[in-house]
This record gives structure tokens, C-alpha cells and sequence, in this order.
């Protein structure tokens, strides 16, 4: 039985696996040790009570023959699809089709996914430092060629820093597809409608598409940040948005997602035709997957009622107020941080003369804290280190003053 | 934007969305008819108590800041996993590592994104008929070749038929990858342990894997008959299993599955290595998954309770009284009949002169009762039908009573 090459070019594990394989071996080492997470980006805060009542009321309706449910709809039930439509988009200005709209398990699984619809040569860009899972699910399929010390060969880095301020160029060769994730997967940085406007403008001229995952746009304070890309003109023929319950309502145990693949978005086959990518991936969905779960499905549209909305909006708010204390607390240590604003992540450089495991070995031997390493975000996350918000208010509290202690 | 070219060959629509596409048509028609649907695998009953209660208590600890879960581990609680391996697994002699069982959203997932690991090149078999999903996928990656007429050119098809008693042969030529079905969908039929265990000679021999999608084994009712293919003796050097509790414990709505990729499982890469398909699953998916929901998990674990076992066993005989009424009620007809026995799924062969669309419709128009077509499940199943026993018991003879109108 002959295996699939490309997953033995994959360097090491992936980022969070060892990270977590570190934290452990340092628990095991030192066991009287209060050692607080702010690395995985993991809510910590538990569903709010308009999402449990609404979860036991469609549990009570499957243990009934009258109102049990089978197999739902494999895209989504109405109820959701519609209060996506409604709550997410419309107030955005922004009219979706029924059918344009797909519920599924989760933004990784779409993100991850996605791929398969692409050719097998197509090339790829990402922002660098990013999210590993763009770079790996590609990486499994062969485009992106082989990793050669610290990057593939065949992907194109747009790489994002502090010199830059974090704002990507547009790509300077022939590229297909373009992975954008605002407010940013790891660097807590956001794009203005005008600097998103240049990579939708840049796409629709080259006949590129981007995939656009917006999982923490829940996090958005500022005005002028889009909450959704198709809120830039344009970008309903080009992009495909990823978004997630996960942060936005803490569902990462819980397990709720969709995406948006407009009819309007088209490649092209080898034949020269044009076609829409979002029969493709009704395709994909109907053929390798079997919907979500009902109760989970009622759980995630409690988040749009007055109630639900209000008891979300209030654990975002606390997650906020984490990523002020971190942003400011370093700050005041003297150190340079990014992000945090929009996001509930920080970002931030490590002290000079260090990478950035080192400064993850560090932190965790000296402050018992645990963040995550730039450089398992790319090349151009060496260097950075990201912090996130996902604690309590007293925990990052007590991180934050822990850091003192490098100084 | 290049796409995928493989999507284009893919005939029609997705076999049970053109059933359900004709019986929608044939309803807003004909709006007084009471249809009667024996046509998609899905359950009818509802959730036992225990799985209710379960998922209740679970939900109720996800609104409590204490006893809340974020991601779970990767592939399924220790809880579930466990309580495989001790229930599923023990009894019939097999012991599995923890690691070598995944916890997964679905069976359809996992018989979907398996192929992923396989070489682009690697030479599929398939029995035929056949869940339609083995082929979608792999035609989708490429290893299908191109459809002419009514099948794949680059797949290799093992025909089961009334001829064979619905034995497959195993493969005539060299071949890296067999999918096998028992209880088989669509026949209904099983293969003994010396049956099974020539297939599992073969693939040893010529060193190939066995896909073991064994969904339908809560079904199995005669001695002889493996509830996995673990009980073969060198299984465990050739054999992935897929399991699921859509219809064993009515989840078709609900959503957990698990998979068992045992560590002696190899293949070979390009430079001729033995590779463990174990770590490449591991890493497929740990990159593109993010687990499945914790209450579901819970609710998956409550089965392996004494009143959760005794519950399930309950609507398991419910379904198999069912299948009785089908094949007894059809064989008086005259009709010829396999499968129902070990199987929620009755095949019979179409009335001579007719094909298995044409029978479908007949059946939708004359008796009103949804089947599915036997040519959807490939070339072998033409001239032959499915009816399935997830229906009441009162539907089920009444729809018994309706065919009688065809004689």
C-alpha cells in the first residue's frame, strides 16, 4: 500500500503539541508549581445561559419520537442558516443566499478542508507569521513543495512585523490563492476596510480567490476594522469567509462553525471554464460529511437572541479587558506589543538576544507562564511571542506581574 | 484560481439527494399521498433515556465555570476511548492501545478523509455495490480515473451478486487499498469469519490495506459473524475499522464515530519505507479536526452503561423485527430478497424487465413507499433495490401490504 509522501515532509509536530508536550514535562518536573496558560487560545469562560437552556431544550427534543432528529440538513438547519443570514450579515449590509451559507464543526475543519478544491499546482499565500493550519493542510496535498529550514519552497510569505506594521503586501508573483485571517491569528493585528480593500482589489484583477477567517471578529472594538470582508467592494467575487462560535461564544468543547462561499466566487478548470467554487463545496460537504450535531445547532442560534447576545457580548467584554491588562502591563515593563485591542491576542517581541522558544523556556521556568512561540507561526514570527486573553481577569493579573521578574 | 479538475468528472448528484430531489417532486404533486420512507439509512427512534440523561448532566457542566470544557483532547476523551476498547474490543478478544482509537464526528468522515493518506496513485477496490462515499472521495482526489459510462476506469470493482451470494472475489490484479462493508450497505449481507478472514490472507500477502467500515455490527444476530475485523487473526497488520453510533445507538443526528488505525498498520512511501498509517492519522487529524463536542461524547460513552446497553439493544431489536417484516412479507410476494437479518437493510431484486430507477419510481408513484435504487450504489446493483427497516413498525407492514398492489 503505497502512502502519500508529502505527510512525511512535515517538520516535527504540530505548534501545539509541543508546546503543550513542554508544559507537561515542566508540570512532571515541578509539580508544587501554579503554572498559568495564557498559550493555546482556548476560552475559559463557560457557555452562557441562554446557550445551555437552548441546548437542553433540543436534547429533551431527541429523547421524543415526535420531535427527534436524524440526519439534518447538510448544510445546516434553517434556523441557524437564517440567523446567520439576519443577525451576521444584514445589519453589514450584506445579502446572503440561503445556500451560500454552510454550518459545519468547526473553522479548522473549513479552513483545513477548503483545500481540496484547489488544484493540485495552484500556489498558495500566506501572511507570515500565520495560522498553521493554512500552511499544513496544503503542505499535505503537495503544494506547498518540500520545507527546507525554516519555510516551504513553494509557498509565497507575505511576511507581517513590526516594521510593516503588520499590514502584508500584496503578493509579487503569479499567486492563486491568498489565506488572509482578520482580526490576525497570532499577531491580535486587524486591517482597515481601505488596507482589506488592496487585497480584494489585487485578487479580482489577478483572478485569485482569498480565504478569509474571521473566527475572532467578535473581538472588534474599533471603528473602520470590517467585520466581514464583504463589507469591501468586490470581495463577494472573490473571497470565501470562514467564522466560528468558538471564541466568539466559547463553543471550542462544543463544536460550531460556517463558512460563506459566495455563488458569485469562480476558478477556473483546466479547460479554461469558469466555475463556481460553491457548488464544489456542496459537493465536498454532501460527500465527506453528515452535518452537526442538533443540539449543538440549537445551542450556537441562542446566540442571536436578545439574551444571547447581550450574555456573549459580556464574556467578550471580560476576555477584552484581560488583553488591556496584558497590553499594558508590558508595556509598562518597556516592552513592544502589538494587537490586543481587537483581539485576544498580544503580541509581542522578545526581549533582544533571544528566540523565540528560548523565551518560551524562559517564561515558563521563571514566571510558571505559558504563552506561545513566534517562530511556530512562520519565519517572520521569530522573534514575537503571543500572549492570550483567555483567563481570568485575576490569573492574567497575576501573569503580568510575574513577568516582572524578567526585568 | 485553478481548481480541482476532478471535481468536474463526478456524475449527477450525490445518490440520495436525487431520491430525496424525486420524492420531493413526487410530494408537492401529490400532497394527500402518505409516503412512506424505506429509501436513506436513517433512524427514526428516538435517544434512549440513558444517552438523554447523560447529555443533560454533560450540558449542564458546560454553563459551569468549574466543571466547563474547551478543546478536548484531539482524538475523543479518555472517558469514550476507554470505554471502546473495554466494551467494543475486550469481549471479543482484542486488545487496543489507547492511541490506536479516534474519536470522530461521523463514519462518513472518516471513510471520507481515510483516503488522504493514500499515494495519489494508489489502486482502490471496491465491492460493488458500494457506499457511495469510498468512491466520491477517492474519485475527488484523482484515483478514480475518469467515469464512462456507469463506472470508474481506474477502480478495480469486485461484483457481489445473487451469482456470488454476495462474496466478493478479492482482487485479480495488483491493488493497495480494499474498502469492505460488513454488515454490508446496501445487501444487507455479512461474511463469515473464514470469508473475511481470505481477504485478510490476501492483503497480507500482497501487502495491502483493508478499509473496514463496520457501521452496521449492533445488527449482527448469528453466531460466526465478526463484529470486527480485529477477530481475523493478522487483521491487525492490514486492517483501518470504522465504527459509528449513527445506528447503533440512533446518532444520525447527534454525531460520534470513532476509527481504530492499529499501530502494526504500514505503508510504504516513495523510497520505500514503512510508514505507520497510525502517526500520518494522528497528524491529518490533529491539523484539520478539532475534535467532537463534549456533551456528544458523553452522551457516546452512555451507551456502554447497563441501561444504556440494555436501551439500545431495545430499538436495535425494534429495527430488526422490521427487516423480518420486510423479507418475510417480500418472499411471500415472491420476491427474492437477501440481507435483514444481521442488517437494518433488505435487497431484493427488481421484478424482471425493469431497472432499479424505473422500480423506484414505481414504487414512489404506485405504492407510494421510497426505496433506493440499486444502480446507485454501482454497476452491480442495477436490477436490484434497498429497503430499510428504520421506520415503525406499523409503517413497515403497511408498507409490506402496499407492494402487494405491484403483483
Amino acid at each position: 500500500m503505497r502512502i502519500n509522501d508529502e505527510y512525511g515532509k512535515l517538520p516535527g509536530s504540530y505548534l501545539f503539541a509541543e508546546t503543550a508536550r513542554r508544559t507537561k514535562a515542566y508540570e512532571a518536573a515541578h509539580p508544587d508549581q501554579d503554572v498559568i496558560r495564557l498559550g493555546i487560545g482556548d476560552v475559559t469562560q463557560p457557555l452562557v445561559p441562554a446557550v445551555i437552556s437552548a441546548m437542553h431544550a433540543a436534547v429533551d427534543e431527541m429523547g421524543v419520537r415526535e420531535t427527534f432528529r436524524g440526519y439534518g440538513p447538510d448544510f445546516g438547519y434553517d434556523f441557524l442558516v437564517n440567523a446567520i443570514r439576519e443577525h451576521d450579515y444584514m445589519p453589514l449590509g450584506i445579502d446572503l443566499a440561503y445556500d451560500e451559507v454552510f454550518v459545519s464543526d468547526g473553522a479548522k475543519s473549513d479552513v483545513g478542508n477548503i483545500q481540496e478544491l484547489f488544484a493540485p499546482g495552484a500556489v498558495i499565500a500566506v501572511t507570515d507569521p500565520v495560522y498553521p493550519v493554512y500552511v499544513d493542510s496544503n503542505a499535505m496535498s503537495g503544494r506547498a513543495g518540500s520545507y527546507v529550514k525554516d519555510r516551504w519552497d513553494r509557498l509565497v510569505y507575505l511576511p507581517c512585523n513590526a516594521e510593516n506594521q503588520f499590514v502584508p503586501p500584496v503578493p509579487d508573483r503569479p499567486v492563486d490563492v491568498v489565506y488572509l485571517c482578520y482580526p490576525n491569528n497570532p499577531t491580535g493585528t486587524v486591517l482597515t476596510k481601505a488596507q482589506l480593500k488592496v487585497f480584494v482589489d489585487w485578487a479580482r484583477e489577478h483572478e485569485a480567490i482569498i480565504i478569509y477567517d474571521a473566527a475572532y471578529k467578535a473581538f472588534i472594538t474599533e471603528k473602520d476594522i470590517p467585520h466581514s470582508i464583504y463589507e469591501v467592494e468586490g470581495a463577494k467575487e472573490v473571497a470565501i469567509e470562514c467564522c466560528s462560535y468558538s471564541k466568539t461564544a466559547g463553543f471550542t468543547g462544543t463544536r460550531c462553525a460556517y463558512t460563506v462561499v459566495p455563488h458569485s466566487v469562480k476558478g477556473l478548470n483546466s479547460a479554461g471554464e469558469k466555475v463556481e467554487l460553491n457548488a464544489m463545496w456542496k459537493r465536498r460537504m454532501s460527500t465527506k460529511f453528515n452535518g452537526v450535531s442538533y443540539p449543538v445547532q440549537r445551542a450556537a442560534a441562542a446566540i442571536y437572541t436578545p439574551e444571547g447576545k447581550a450574555q456573549v457580548q459580556a464574556v467578550i467584554d471580560g476576555y477584552l479587558k484581560n488583553a488591556q491588562v496584558i497590553r499594558e502591563g508590558l508595556t509598562k515593563l518597556g516592552m513592544e506589543v502589538y494587537g490586543g485591542v481587537n483581539s485576544p491576542y498580544v503580541w509581542l517581541k522578545v526581549p533582544s538576544g533571544m528566540d523565540s522558544w528560548s523565551f518560551f523556556d524562559l517564561l515558563l521556568d521563571r514566571c510558571h507562564v505559558v504563552g506561545t512561540p513566534g517562530a511556530g507561526f512562520g519565519p517572520s514570527g521569530e522573534g514575537y511571542f503571543r500572549l492570550t486573553a483567555f483567563n481570568t481577569l485575576e490569573k492574567t493579573e497575576e501573569a503580568v506581574s510575574r513577568l516582572k521578574l524578567l526585568f
